[in-house]
């Protein structure tokens, strides 16, 4: 009696429990929050909260996308990222915008600091530190969780994001040990009680790379990379960014370091078996490498200081398990690194996932109702990845214990529309990671235009700030006037026909739009600016991000035209609804395997049963003419 | 084969490695490192060095003086104190100078970030992060430790300093699980080994409050306890101080909140006899309080923000371990606290310690050579003693193994002197920690003088940097000057006579030294600068802790010089030494007890015999003829 008394005095009941404070947690904590839920956030160290696990960097190709789809909708990632970042970079600028991809390396330390500060500032947030143990169902309902102190906190929905952490092994060659990070203890029991539940779970493996003593360094034999000037930020908010600059260096492997590596492989976990589960293919280990790509004699490695003033260095491409001394021994025969001394050995780590083919595109579970799944409990892998799975969770629990509409965003609007669309639909064998080849819809998915992507939608839901509308409206038609004004402003040919020579490419014979030239890929817009007066005057005065707009729409219009004309056509299909809990056995013609896969995913439209690998397009067509009906 | 010849390329054969980077590791290995020898901080987290485990404080009465001891001698504590100081007060101003106490509250993080980043900056130090496990031990010297990931490293000497890790296990209420600190492992098998090595273990215990959220928090009500400016620094150097402050405010328990912790008695770890160990008397807890002090009503809190920018609040004085429900209940009684939300409860925590009188004075073992024990460890309790064993132990390691002299403090001489001998001549049942009253030349013993008292001595074995010295030389000359000045320059009675009526104190009815008018307890130095043109004239463009200086020696000259006196009076005796290899067993007429005493602790001096419990007078006269024979 006096036990249960006082323990439902001590926590309110919330509307929202959020379940581990990694990137994943900490923006569906703010996310729920910023929208009116309160929140508690339960995590077992808050010295940890969004600690970056392995490597002092946000963003990248696809990834960077991601940061600025987050920041278009109001989420933080992007904010803290660009508040502690050492170096920026615009990767791919050579190509397409498309491909155009901000990337940062950040200050660990601070990147946890200024996450913290942020939820500590956000209204709604409480903290509480401690291991969740286990959930609190009733029915097929989730009303709370269960901590390892034996407390019992209630909510309304429960938000699990429990990264690397479920029953976390960390191997080094032959040692293995339990954790969820190294120096971190792992989390037990809450697997075991999720399958319990009902829920199915596998077993996944990342790695991360040794950590170096920059002082131990030979710098002066390696490639220096620095940051860009003005490369730009994530965040389409305005706020100063920090000044101070660091460098990144590059050096290469050899085959002597890879038969030194080699000499490991009988004692490597991942060659002999103890490790089960499958690790990113995509970011593969140093012994992966050498092992997959056997014809290459050398790997590039990224030397990243992991901060303003620390001398700590992640060596960025040498991820591996091997015993120690193997990669010490390697390592040592990398120019620059002779002396190197570490501060920790690189590692992998095993964790539990729960297969995201249980979920519904909210991250909602299909099995317990009011709770969700998001970050590398799902199967991903990276940060980013981690953030938008946890902020579109928290999204969707907050509309969802409100009785209000999903958020669900379509794959020709996001890259975490496609994202989720992925995880829900195909579910993943091994740790997912965004590309962009995985967008069949990239070339509207930019970096560029994130905001004009999402922030409406944002807002419209009360989660984008008004300031965040009112700067993205002002983009929007601002960069339409320069538009405007180029495809009506014709030039003469004396105005114009030196600069064009100038340039490489053909004058003109007669009067031509100021647009037609734009178009040309030798001419881009600062020049011309300066080139002809009357455009220097329209466009003066106006934000750099609106004048590269304006630039980006003249010269792709015709290629976004008809990619948003494909979309179209395609969201005809793949708007067209299915109730989830259609009886897929009614329709006699489906294949077997089909109707199976049908009955485990519940899809929801058209276009996400056609998504599904294992179900053929005379399927969907099964589909379409019932649904037409 | 292969193994072998790796692990000793991995790490070179280092001089001295220090286990664990808490307060007393951190000042051993900057210390050491200082010296010139090679060291090697090996701690199982290096996101937790220096870590404040409990009260984000440095400081206070007797651990203030410490803490300047520490930095006049070349230590690190007192300036990262400084960097991150969010409030800084001089206690017992109202005393005599010897009660005067330096205390600061501090960002519980950014010391953490300070003391690393000053670690890195230090040449000879490399860092690794992993468990130590067991030592090298050869014969009865150690040689190196062997870690959780099965490398052996090498070195000349060992320093452990692995506060409450070591078999450290959590209560709270019925609860209990192992850990170091919360949400952190402990460490396991080192006790075990250094049993096997012959050492003898005891257990103790210590607790810490709940930490709060300080938005739940109603300040209005309480008092507010502002910092002092221009209150004064930890450290003897000038840079320049965080300019930003942060008040702590106070509350009050009640009979309401104490009848409320008594309903938990009967689940309490401590009353039921599940804790075994002792804890810190001086520090107790809550429960300890209204157990001990039935007659109070009431107990102060001191509410204190744990750094700039977070909203984590520490509540000085309700440590506890309780049932959390108990804690909850309680706490929000308190005026202030009424919707309080907790971060985390507080607990408290067991662990393992190496009773003290296995120690040489070097706080070196006895039993292993080049072994040295250093912080809580040791059975002390607070950061300032693990911090001044440390700095005692890392000095004292260089020196062992470079054949160097042993540096052991004077009881005469500072706090630490004190505090060591203390330690390893009585031994301590419960938690140690610093008082005033431990120190019988306390008078000496001032937080004004620690440089003059000490950082000749470090300066001539190589430690406290030239610029102390130099400062120091110039503090005692131009003071002295100061203090010669005014006993040689007379004030006439009409220069002068206003003044002393004025300030209460009896006019003069004829020429007067200054000195003697700076005796009286009404007169200060600032007043009667400003009353006496030609004193301020040759005062003028003096440092404030010069004239301090000058001030404090001309109104104690008294006190101090008989102080002195008695001092050399006993150190005479104080010094004779005994060669700790004495056989005792050629006294016949020793006691009994006191033979076995004497045998056990094997004091190095007449003094230190003198202050072994259980060793009388008649017996240390006995000593005292043999030894004059
Ligand atoms: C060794 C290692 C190597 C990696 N390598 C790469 C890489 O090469 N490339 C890449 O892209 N990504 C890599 N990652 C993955 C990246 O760190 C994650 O994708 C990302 O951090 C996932 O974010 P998250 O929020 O899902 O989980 P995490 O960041 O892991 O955070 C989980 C949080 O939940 C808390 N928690 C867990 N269980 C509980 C519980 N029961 N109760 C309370 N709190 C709990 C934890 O304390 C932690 O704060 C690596 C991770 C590790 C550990
Ligand atoms: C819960 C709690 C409450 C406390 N309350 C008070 C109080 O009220 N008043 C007070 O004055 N003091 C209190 N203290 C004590 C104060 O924190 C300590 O006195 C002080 O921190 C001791 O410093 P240290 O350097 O000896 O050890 P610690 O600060 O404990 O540091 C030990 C370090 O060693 C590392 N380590 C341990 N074992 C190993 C190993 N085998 N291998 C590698 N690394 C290892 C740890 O990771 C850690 O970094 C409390 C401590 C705790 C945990």
């Amino acid at each position: 009696m006096f036990h249960v008394e006082h323990e439902r005095n001590m926590f309110p009941e919330y509307d929202i429990i959020v379940v581990g404070a990694g990137h994943a947690g900490c923006e569906a904590a703010a996310a729920a929050a910023n929208l009116g839920s309160k929140v508690l956030l339960v995590t077992m160290n808050m010295q940890t909260i969004a600690q970056m696990s392995c490597n002092p960097a946000m963003g990248g190709v696809a990834k960077g996308q991601i940061v600025r789809e987050i920041d278009a909708m109001g989420g933080y990632s992007g904010i803290v990222s660009d508040k502690t970042t050492i170096q920026f970079r615009m990767l791919n600028q050579s190509k397409g915008p498309a491909m155009w991809s901000p990337r940062s390396q950040n200050d660990r330390y601070k990147f946890h600091e200024e996450w913290r500060n942020m939820l500590e500032q956000t209204p709604n947030i409480d903290f509480f530190q401690d291991m969740v143990s286990s959930l609190l169902v009733k029915g097929n309902t989730v009303y709370g969780v269960k901590t390892s102190l034996g407390l019992e906190i209630k909510s309304k929905a429960v938000v699990l994001t429990n990264g690397t952490f479920l029953n976390g092994t960390i191997h080094i060659g032959e040692k293995r040990f339990g954790g969820g990070r190294m120096g971190e203890k792992g989390a037990t029991g809450l697997t075991e009680h999720l399958v319990e539940l009902g829920l199915e779970s596998g077993r996944m493996k990342t790695g991360t790379p040794p950590r170096i003593d920059g002082r131990s360094i030979n710098y002066s034999v390696m490639e220096e990379q620095q940051g860009e000037e003005n490369a730009g930020r994530f965040s389409y908010l305005d706020f100063p960014l920090p000044t101070e600059k660091r460098s990144c260096y590059i050096t290469y492997t050899s085959p002597e370091v890879h038969d030194i590596l080699k000499e490991g492989f009988d004692r490597s976990p991942m060659f002999t078996g103890r490790i089960k589960g499958l690790g990113p293919r995509y970011c593969p280990s140093i012994e992966d490498k050498i092992n997959r790509f056997a014809e290459r004699d050398r790997h590039q490695l990224f030397v990243e200081p992991e901060g303003w003033n620390t001398v700590e260095v992640y060596v960025n491409g040498f991820s591996t398990s091997l015993p120690e001394d193997v990669q010490y021994k390697a390592l040592t025969k990398v120019p620059g690194f002779e002396n190197a001394k570490f501060f920790r050995p690189g590692y992998a780590i095993e964790y539990d996932f729960f297969p995201p083919t249980q979920l519904h595109t909210t991250l909602e579970t299909k099995k317990i109702s009011n709770l969700f799944f998001a970050g590398q409990i799902n199967g991903t892998t990276g940060y980013e990845e981690a953030a938008a799975q946890g902020f579109l969770a928290g999204i969707n629990a907050h509309q969802k214990i409100n009785d209000k509409h999903e958020v669900i965003l379509k794959r020709s609007e996001a890259y975490i529309g496609v994202l989720i669309d992925d995880l829900v639909t195909k579910g993943t064998e091994e740790p997912y990671r965004m590309f962009t080849s995985r967008a069949e819809h990239r070339l509207l998915l930019r970096q560029d235009n994130a905001d004009i992507r999402l922030t409406k939608l944002s807002h419209d839901i009360g989660l984008a700030s008004p300031e965040r509308l009112e700067k993205v409206n002002e983009k929007i038609s601002k960069s339409d006037e320069i538009v405007k004004f180029m495809k009506s402003k014709s030039v003469e040919p004396g105005e114009i026909n030196a600069f064009l020579q100038e340039k490489g490419t053909s004058t003109i014979p007669q009067n031509t739009k100021l647009f037609n030239l734009l178009s040309r890929p030798q001419i881009d817009l600062v020049d011309l600016v300066e080139a002809y007066q009357p455009l220097k005057e329209f466009i003066n005065g106006n934000k750099k991000e609106i004048i590269e707009q304006a630039e980006i729409k003249v010269k792709y219009e015709t290629y976004f035209e008809k990619e948003l004309e494909m979309v179209s056509k395609l969201h005809k299909m793949e708007d067209q609804g299915i109730n989830p809990e259609f009886n897929y056995d009614t329709l006699v013609s489906l294949s077997k395997e089909s109707r199976e896969k049908l009955k485990k995913v519940k899809p929801r439209t058209l276009g996400q049963a056609s998504r599904i690998s294992g179900v053929s397009p005379a399927d969907i067509s099964v589909l379409m003419i019932h649904l037409s009906k």
